[in-house]
């Protein structure tokens, strides 16, 4: 092998490696803007960051397919009750496995709200969460995610099992 | 375009690409020094988080602009005797957006404070964080962040939205 | 110097960036498996996070070392009672410094608790985490985490400080 074509595998090793890292760290962000989102009420951002028909099943009340329903949900009554009377939808970074095209993550998130009485927040849910995510043209998007509350039910933790 | 033309190109796009990942893993290192720093007390290390002249806007009630004022605030009595009582600053890894030497992010703080009596913690704070950073010669630094309580004020929820 | 060794020069410094990358995020990510591991009672997977004969320091009551140990508290009675019950270990993201083959970091850790008469969970314990890794041939492993509650005790705030 020449000195050029040496070079050049050096780069094409280097290149899967940012890929790789790129998918990590955009994932990361992708999951770090549903907060903002919901929390605003910004229903079409917060449905943009799953793919065309993706699900968001939020256990065991509301089963969301597509980016009507999840605009539906915070543009809905009891979303919107929700914000305005103060709450925090804070989610953690999530542990990512990806494999080519797809991926899929566990992580949690916490529903805290406000209680102007006692002048303090308390927090109505932790809850596992599981993703899968999908490469798209536009980058990668939400295809499915499972929410449920960990208030001992077996299964819902077991969902956060590697 | 010969070989080595060719490779040039292929890692000057590469090169670009690492930029953008540092750029972005740099400032989430940033934030998540912010926390830990105050709840030592260590001042200097909160308040060199900014530039020189950035701002923290405390909503309502404090705006601190220059890092003086932000040892000032962290040594203060205020916050001293929030962390002898036991008080957790638990910040989120934000949504970053990166345009040259600037960005500007979304995020959340917890205030989470010990009450030895219950044998608990309670949650005093979910705020939402707006900030702009900007590329100094010794690294990213922050200009400004504004944090601000999510009790149901309309502006504080709106400032999450993209 | 000609072409090529600029441009392999070029390459060489852009693959220590990219390692130096690597070694962050795939630290965000070992931590991101602890909470995940042990609220679903995953023993081994959380052992595995740490070296053989790593140490996790659960001030003040419980220190252990090596994986048996971390196996046996995820398996034991306190803790199979905590996840039953309905549990959340949040781990924030750490501020994260590496020196070769070794890397120290500060971060938090909530341990929130399902309380089914109240339909609420309850905020256990803040605790400020310190962290020693070390690269090994399977990847970045834990070998010392401490976790200590921020109640007010000195030393355990001053984990925090950089």
């Amino acid at each position: 092998m020449n000195e050029i074509d040496e070079l050049r595998a050096t780069v094409e090793m280097l290149a899967e490696k940012v890929r790789a890292l790129s998918d990590q760290v955009e994932i990361m962000q992708l999951v770090a803007q549903y907060g903002p989102a919901v929390d605003s009420g910004s229903g079409t951002a917060a449905a943009e960051l799953w793919t065309e028909d993706g699900t968001f099943d939020a256990v065991p009340h509301l089963r969301m397919q597509g980016r009507d329903e999840i605009v539906g949900m915070v543009h809905g009554g009891g979303h919107q009750s929700l914000i305005q009377n103060g709450c925090g939808h804070v989610l953690t970074v999530p542990h990512i496995v990806i494999d080519g095209d797809h991926a899929t993550g566990r992580s949690y998130a916490l529903n805290i709200r406000w209680d102007p009485d006692a002048d303090r927040f308390w927090v109505a849910r932790v809850s596992a969460n599981t993703w899968r995510w999908e490469r798209t043209p536009q980058g990668w998007r939400i295809t499915e995610r499972v929410n449920a509350n960990l208030d001992g039910t077996a299964e819902h933790r077991e969902m956060l099992a590697p």
